[in-house]
Formats: structure tokens, sequence, C-alpha cells
């Protein structure tokens, strides 16, 4: 595999999935997992996990970003239930401001660094159509970006970003991880980062949804569990 | 003053003239400082003393990128003299892979959970028509993400990236900021970062043309000096 990619792995499903999708097409995968100092970092071991359990590299990229603005990224902030409850025009608490910019700069800077001609991120509309930085007229938006603001664009060998789940839900995504092998008891969905996933944030609740609408059993719930201190 | 402004400082000339230029436009400056590895990490402190010096106030960002890709990130590759002996149509090895991108991300999100409606930063195309992030077309491309890829684009009160050195030349730089009582003593250009500046990097050569040019003398190389380690 001469092919390059970028993979960003939060260690939940959708980009578990699609770090599985990447490999598929013949891409070998070089991760790349954030500790942005999100309050659940406990991710951050998950999707290192993901990604040896899916024999990829990964490299970890740390950023202390000195102010908050997020449920996210703020221990005091309640992590309320807003998709569910408020519907999905209204963006929810846990939007991490320019999340998905700063993620994909890193990521740009990485593929140019190693000479990686794609960029795989495993954002979808559908579930959370909540988050700006997860629609398709957002990534669309990035093209000029990397045409007129790196060297890959000046030398005409532009790297592209792929978003294979971007108009997928999340049942179809289990299912496509489902069949190629990926192991959904490495990953970690809960916004609240506990021992056990919370069940009641959005990410539980859309995870549960999509589980029983694809017709499986999540085996994180099912995993023999150490006690774990938090 | 009830506007708030981000400005990007990296502790050199530019983005100390910039940030002058911003708050004569009537802005409240929150200043951004980037630790990104740069081995040149002299410009942080500079970059302080220069927020402090024009009574605003600052915040470091700490970004761990483990790669290089760059002479400005890797030690152990020689600073050569690009721009000066190759010409204007080649990006310089001191290019660092995206990131104004990644600086640009950070500033959004920063800007964001402040409320901030505009980003200032210093890039200017004439003398460093070698990186591609520092072009026109490049910021012009970032309209898009802000208006798709954030908060601030969803609800139409969108952040305005303001970039008023784009288009001047080095001295026209220095004249705007002797005028604005910046004191360029405080700041620092070298890409080598020792005790004192090299005198043939590009950043240093562009730096002492401007001030020829302009027809003043650089305080930061008559400032009498303490003896540092290096």
């Amino acid at each position: 595999m001469n092919k390059k990619a970028v993979v960003l792995l939060s260690g939940g499903l959708d980009s578990a999935v699609t770090l599985a999708v990447a490999r598929r097409g013949g891409f070998n995968c070089h991760c790349l997992i954030f500790d942005y100092g999100q309050r659940h970092n406990k991710e951050i071991g998950s999707a290192k996990k993901v990604a040896q359990d899916l024999g990829s590299k990964y490299k970890l990229v740390k950023i202390e970003l000195p102010w908050k603005g997020s449920s996210l990224l703020d221990e005091k902030v309640k992590l309320t239930e807003s998709l569910q409850t408020k519907g999905r025009n209204e963006i929810p608490a846990t939007y991490v401001p320019a999340r998905n910019i700063i993620f994909l700069s890193c990521a740009l800077s990485y593929a140019e660094a190693i000479g990686a001609k794609a960029i795989y991120i495993g954002a979808h509309q559908q579930d959370y159509s909540g988050y700006p930085d997860c629609r398709k007229e957002f990534f669309h938006a990035m093209k000029p970006v990397i045409a007129y603001g790196t060297r890959s664009g000046v030398q005409k060998n532009k790297i592209k970003i792929l978003t294979p789940l971007l108009h997928k839900r999340k049942a179809e995504i289990i299912k496509i991880g489902n069949s190629l092998g990926v192991d959904f008891g490495l990953t970690w969905s809960c916004y609240r980062g506990l021992s056990v996933p919370c069940g009641k944030c959005d990410s539980c609740y859309y995870r549960k949804k999509g589980f029983i609408e694809a017709g499986l059993e999540d085996p994180l719930l099912n995993k023999p569990r150490r006690r774990e201190k938090k």
C-alpha cells in the first residue's frame, strides 16, 4: 500500500468505521488523535486501541486551548441532552467552536509533512446536523482553502478531504463497521467519559438508537468490566 | 471599547503593527500567541512584551505537532536564505505546512468563545509571496469556511478576517508602526532565535531592507543588551 491517508480518529464509532473504510480503499492510514482538553478524554485511549486493532499507525496532537465555549470543554457546564429534546435546528451546547476546522488544519499540516494525498473524517450530517462543521457545505468550503493556502495546492497536487459517512445514518454506519470487522467494544462515544456510558447524553442516545435500528448488540454495553476509578 | 477582536501575535514586527492598527480601529484586542515548537521560540517572549506594551490582553496556545516538514520546526535542517537567493516563486523551506490555517482556526474558536467579530492577522503578500497561506486568495477562501463551519456563520453574524497589511511593503509597515508608537525594540524577527539577530535569514534580510527603505533605524540592533545564554 503506497497511498497514504491521514485519518482523524476520535475513539468514537464513526471514526473507527471511517478508518476501516479507508483501509478497505487501499490506503496506508496514519491516524491523528487529538487531546484538546475534552472532558471525555477517555476517548483518547479508545482511539489508540482502535488504531492498533486495525493495524494503523497513530500520532497524538496535544492542543491547549485556554478558553472554553463548550460544555465538552468545561466540566462546570451541565451536559444537556439538547439534540434529543430541542430538535435538529439548534446548535447544541456540546458544539466546540471551530473544532473540525482545527482538526482538519492539523490534518492538512500532517498530510503535507508525510506526503499523504487524502484526509478521512467520519463526520455525518444526519444525526448531528446541529454541528455546522459536520455539513457537506463546510467540507466543500475547505477545498479552496487547500488549493490556495497550502504547498500541495500550489503544486496542483491537492489533498482531498474524504467524508465517506457524510450521508449515512448511524445504523448504516454500524452495519458497515460490522461488515468490515470493526470491534465496537473498543470504541467510546459517551460525552461524560465515566467508567460506563451514561446512556443519556446525545452521543449515547444516537449510539443506542443506531444499534437498535441495525439489529445488533452494542458490545460495549455487554463487555465484562474491571472496576475503574473516576 | 466594546468591539472585540482577536489578534494573532507572533512577536515579529508585522503582527505588532497589526495590533496597533486594530487598536486604532477602536477594537478591544485579545491577542493569541502560539507555541507550536518553532525553533525561534524566543519570539513568544517578544509577543508577550508587545501585547503588554500596547495595553492588550493575550493568551498562549500550545500546540504539540508531532511532525516536522519545515526548517522552522526542525533544528537539524539548515536555515537557508531561500527567498533572497531563489526568488519569489518558490516556496521556502521555512514554510510550515498549513500554519496560518491552524492559527486562524484557533483564532476562530477563540473569537466564537469570547464573542469577537474580527480576527486580525499581519500577513502580507509582497515580501513573503513564497508562503501560499499569506495570499489574498487564501484569506478570501476562508470566508465560506466561516460561513458554513461555525456557529457565528450559521447565526449570520460572521466573524471577519482582517488583513490590514496584506498589500503593504515592509518599509510601509515600519512607517505605519512608527507613526502608531510601536516599540520595534520589543519585536523579534530572526528565524534563528539566538541572542542577537543573525542578519542572514530571510526574516532578518527583509527587516533590515525595510528599515533602510523607511529611513529609520532598527532599535533592536542598537539596543543595549545583557549577555544571554543559548
